[in-house]
């Protein structure tokens, strides 16, 4: 199944069923909203299929991405890891700020979660001088998860796809404090369509997405690294995160940046990363952060090239 | 103002406005949730005033704060400072896990805001072996902020009294990762009446609370420090917080464990620093965390004796 929120006027929006194709959409009858939706997601899922069933056979009106919100415009929890260690490693060798990793745990902190911004909207800085950078993400949505869960597979209802804005001059400090990122991490922004995991077939595998995102800046292609590399699945993460704590229905739990080995050759998915692999090989950083004005856009296809989750494109301005 | 809620079946539960000697409350009529309250709050703060100069007059019902559930029993954002320079100067001390400040800033991170515990229900948790402890604060919350809000002060609606649950065995690893607490910090409980600064009186100062908070553990009392020696106030901690993000109204903030200087004489609001400081004095800890079954109790006073915030007594359970 497809979905994505279109506004109408309340925080979280028209809960809307999307076509497998992406082109065509319908007002869910099933749910008001996503979050309702997946508050009661074992109950109604019969019923959001036949929807999603009727809509696949035609009828509906076009579904224009560029109108809709983020799937889940707020949620009550967004934890995100950092799940690929080919990134990971990159960064303690580039900044000189290791993150030292618990054995057998996933790194992770939580962040902003009221406010999820849409694939289309531009996106308010304080500054240009923070180091303004994007980070190319999947994710995945949940049903509510009981305090110790650790069979978790069943409770991922939604893969999404994240952009995790990131101001990176104020990260290494804010890591050292031990405390994570508040001023680093503003509100992520997510691509217009969260579908259930068995519309990527074969390429959600070992709770992993196995397909590439690419990652542009202006225009020019920073990378297309593939989902697969996660040190963690992302049952790994939801299990994590829920060791003393319940997750309510509709945490959104992220990957973290998506980075290969060969990141050379594949490229990156944030700008950081390029510039860390330009320090290791000619000692400094060349690619600039982004600027007021600049354009990112990200996107993730079938291999067959049909549409997922829909692009991400938007803009960096001055709040 | 004094305001608490009581259950009525929904997540949110229901607004109840609170006498000056927290003995009767009523259901508000101009607000349904405190967080609807919030979200409109400099409108109908004169409409809340009225009610509440009316219940100070007489009537209502008996308040019977072992009924209520946290003031607000979710909040869409908890940002949990450190402000208290005691508390981390001996934390650093004694755990050799430096918490490396960042000059100008205090030290923040976000947790679990989706469900605060109530002041009196059992309190859950997997294990005994986590080490599991209280720590005692003050925390705020808010209106709307909008990003980049330096004058905080005005968007101050409450204050509240929390015990932000920590399991201390997990601490200092997932400090050591850099990317902040999320196993650590379960769920905070928060004592059952939320008031306006001015129920403070002279004891709202600078932005602060000065007045003590009374910690007892199985009976004993741990410590009983004062408020006011905050490095940084509430309007500065909203204001770090708000640097590049908008905070949604009913963003809690808390202060971070009460400490002072003289903490060897007024005690402590965390078995942690009492340990803290055991070894320092004595090369070894000795107060041992919490088992199932112990009953803690938090309550601030003000100075003549009448009561604040209701008390937190509740008791740690097996999850």
């Amino acid at each position: 199944m497809r979905f994505a929120t279109l506004p109408n006027g309340t925080p979280d929006g028209r809960l809307h069923v999307v076509s497998r194709d992406n082109a065509r959409c319908m007002p869910s009858e099933v749910a008001m909203t996503l979050q309702a939706a997946l508050e009661n997601w074992d109950a109604l899922k019969p019923d959001l299929e036949k929807e999603y069933a009727r809509l696949n056979q035609g009828g509906g009106q076009a579904f224009d991405m560029s109108q809709a919100l983020a799937p889940l415009p707020r949620a009550w929890q967004w934890l995100d890891g950092s799940a690929f260690d080919s990134h990971g490693a990159l960064m303690d060798a580039a900044y000189k700020v290791k993150a030292e990793k618990i054995p057998g745990k996933p790194l992770m902190y939580q962040g902003v979660s009221d406010r999820f911004y849409s694939g289309s909207e531009d996106i308010p800085f304080p500054t240009e001088d923070d180091g303004i950078d994007v980070e190319g993400e999947f994710g995945l949505i949940t049903t509510a998860v009981p305090m110790g869960t650790t069979d978790t597979l069943p409770h991922i209802a939604l893969l999404v796809q994240i952009n995790d804005w990131s101001l990176r001059k104020l990260g290494p400090p804010e890591m050292k404090t031990g405390f994570g990122w508040v001023q680093t991490k503003p509100a992520c922004s997510v691509a217009p369509i969260a579908l259930t995991p068995d519309e990527l077939g074969e390429a959600w595998r070992d709770a992993r997405v196995d397909l590439p995102l690419t990652v542009e800046i202006k225009g020019e292609k920073l990378g297309a690294p593939q989902g697969y590399d996660m040190g963690f699945g992302f049952d790994q993460l939801v299990a994590h995160a829920a060791y003393s704590r319940a997750l309510p229905a509709g945490t959104v739990v992220g990957s973290g940046t998506v980075s290969n080995e060969n990141c050379r050759e594949v490229g990156s998915a944030c700008i950081a990363e390029r510039r860390a692999i330009e320090m290791i090989d000619t000692g400094a950083p060349e690619m600039p952060f982004l600027e007021f004005g600049d354009h990112i856009r990200m996107e993730c296809r079938a291999k067959d090239g049909s549409p997922l989750f829909g692009e991400i494109a938007q803009t960096v301005t001055k709040a």
